[in-house]
């Protein structure tokens, strides 16, 4: 049975899912969640994720909500993109935690409010903490890049699609890649494992493009 | 062996870890970090976490860093406070998920802001902001609490012991009990759990009571 993953383009979060699916050959469909529209705060949405957020997963019966389940399930079901003892395992989710907390958390809330918040309602001294925040979170990836090519194991892994999920987007959000030259490459030897595509080339857009 | 976990008082992350030791009947013992004297950003720490954070646990030749990843290790270890079938260990990792992106990761931030950044730097717009969004994550627990005793299973799991890190503090950042009912109640049943502690009866404080 194909896999349904509730989701929108602009959704890093929703990203992680997507490709982790993709990577791991997972067969999925996209139902389009018309976000900027209020879509994931209808009753009937907070029925599948009381959290009222994308992603949410459906396998059949099964109902995922939170990008980093819904990756670590995926591994689960194929062997493919996880860490491969419990030291390997734990290292993996790590990262993830990290990348929840310190960096997409961050990235997306900023990315949020940089470029569809209205105009009025932006806060310099909000986004300017938020970019302090996310810069000292990518120092300590770019520090733990240096001289490996992953973020958790010898091998890409759900880790990796984690962290990068909100840096491969163009709208401006303070990040700038030359800055940090180990996640550049990182972000690099993502785009080039053979299936990699871009956010807006797996999920629909809520927005239309600029 | 003792486990050891490097930790303060102050850190609801470290609460996270030593609280669930703590209710496992795990042996432990704290060392202590003294972070506001700038204990976690010193060469020798960051060799030991490269995030720079609490806290860190010390079992054997096992170094692990992040509350979530410890948590997860100390309910293998035990069996206790975990999720007990696939679908219950992946309803507890999604409100762990949650918890670091959306609860924890929003009031630690303003808690600090709030308490611990000297006057001067204190920004009421980037702490009304914080306090905007916590208190979103908070309504979201509050609504899911109705009628059920815990967050995740039947049962006091790691899921609640994360989200409620940083809501035993008595410092002002903006949560008022009262402003969330279930919310209130079910931070009386966790503690009226056995072997309960405030953090500061867990973990010595890096700052002086006020």
């Amino acid at each position: 049975m194909t896999i349904k993953l509730h989701c929108f383009g602009e959704s890093g979060n929703a990203y992680k899912a997507a490709l982790t699916m993709t990577l791991a050959d997972v067969e999925w469909e996209p139902v389009f969640v018309d976000f900027f529209n209020g879509a994931s705060r209808t009753p009937e949405f907070r029925k599948l994720n009381i959290m009222g957020e994308v992603p949410v997963m459906v396998d059949g019966d099964l109902v995922i909500s939170q990008s980093a389940v819904i990756q670590d399930y995926i591994t689960s079901k194929t062997s493919k993109l996880g860490g491969k003892s419990a030291d390997q395992r734990r290292e993996v989710l790590r990262w993830m935690f990290f990348d929840n907390h310190k960096v997409s958390g961050v990235a997306g809330t900023l990315r949020f409010n940089m470029n569809y918040l209205p105009e009025a309602k932006r806060s310099k001294e909000v986004n300017d903490f938020l970019l302090m925040r996310l810069k000292s979170a990518l120092k300590i990836m770019d520090a733990h890049l240096a001289g490996r090519e992953w973020l958790a194991t010898e091998e890409l892994t759900i880790a990796d699609i984690a962290c990068c999920g909100y840096l491969f987007y163009t709208e401006p959000f303070g990040f700038d890649r030359k800055e940090f030259p180990n996640i550049d490459a990182w972000l690099d030897r993502i785009a080039a494992t053979p299936g990699w595509k871009h956010p807006y080339d797996l999920m629909q857009r809520s927005l239309p493009a600029a």
